[in-house]
């Protein structure tokens, strides 16, 4: 129970982090397509003013009144301008909460896998009931557009983010067996030659926006000169489908 | 096109690997949902005749009327059993596609993510449209219920079948930051022990039956002395969820 400024006592709201998927808004579960249908007040941040994608994927389930808690993240180094950022929007959050209010934290794929609603978990979860709907993540949507067979029976995963020193992806990559490589953007030009020089170009598809209208799904050896953020590098040595 | 038995020319039906989530029915996608409420012919796999779990999570969405093709896989060590049963499924799948109708197989979790649909689509999908339609996986779902976020930035996940050998294991687990060990079950004592010698216990979770009613979720420290298949354990080594 929390007290609102009138001193009438309120059950504290509930925070979601609600995860949607990898962009096509068909691929949102039932779960977090009611609990944005039915929302009062839903959340979300946006990079230095550019438009939210999370929102994007959403936007036809938002409610026509709902309360919108933006929070704008500046482009920067430093970790500082940021770090403000989420606990403005951690405030505005809380305020929301004690108020009465269930808030909808609108996440990208999966809210815990390099998801920013973490950063607000860490904020809030403490204070506040929280619970967290998975989505589906990019990793497997990107292996369906792919049609490629992610791991059978006892393969291994390996996840890696394209921004990871040029010598750790090589031996990261070196004694693994399946490799998603995430964030390809800017770094596909290094990642491309660590895979080059693995022998592995081979066995490598490139997949950029998975699921959206405007989706490319290429061998690497075809992937175009430059990546946006959301494209990523799927690398298999020779899964054993027929079981 | 193809020739029914009656000589007359159809166009054959589109195969579909449908994602149903790791257990929670309302976890199940908007795209994923409607596939089932409007099929005609739906297929999956049994093991050794006990419950289809996919069917368990999706069926208050199957249509009453639906043909249903099983795939009984026995137990059994030699691979050849479980073959035959597979080339006996995609045998009926594809005469209902060469029928002119489409067929969708449950798939529980990820269709793509070591799931049993890649032994199908391998037998069909040079034959077939075949479309894979992702689902959330365990992995996404155990951490939301375990409250632990997987991976921020440029951190790196590894997902490891829980029966592969201890040194393996232990090899692995050494390298990793954070660690997402599947399929526990009757392996639970050997990761214990790796992940003890380590002197990680501190940091692993064990989550059980995952967003499914009687679902568990404890330190390891304090999991049951057996595990079921569907159980898996969360390492994480310290993420920085403040940014």
């Amino acid at each position: 129970m929390t007290s609102t400024p009138k001193g009438k006592e309120v059950q504290a709201g509930k925070l979601y982090g609600v995860g949607l998927g990898p962009g096509d808004p068909d691929l949102i579960t039932r779960k977090a397509a009611r609990l944005i249908e039915t929302a009062k007040v839903i959340a979300y941040p946006t990079l230095a003013g550019s438009d939210s994608f999370a929102r994007a994927i959403a936007v036809d389930l938002i409610p026509a009144d709902v309360r919108e808690i933006v929070m704008d993240v500046p482009m920067s180094v430093e970790r500082g301008p940021a770090q403000s950022a989420y606990d403005a929007g951690a405030a505005a959050i809380a305020a929301a909460l004690e108020n009465g209010d269930d808030v909808v934290c609108l996440c990208e794929g999966d809210p815990f896998f390099y998801g920013s609603f973490m950063y607000l978990h860490a904020r809030l979860s403490e204070r506040f009931v929280c619970e967290v709907v998975p989505g589906v993540t990019s990793v497997t949507a990107c292996a369906a557009r792919a049609a490629m067979p992610l791991a059978a029976r006892n393969e291994r995963v390996t996840i890696l983010p394209g921004p990871l020193p040029e010598e750790e992806l090589r031996s990261r990559i070196e004694g693994a067996e399946s490799v998603v490589i995430m964030k390809v953007g800017r770094h596909l030009e290094k990642i491309r030659q660590v895979i080059d020089a693995l022998g592995l170009t081979h066995d490598a598809t490139y997949v950029e926006r998975a699921t959206l209208p405007d989706e490319i799904v290429l061998p690497l050896s075809e992937a175009p000169e430059t990546a946006p953020y959301f494209s990523m590098i799927l690398l298999t040595k020779g899964a054993d489908p027929w079981l």
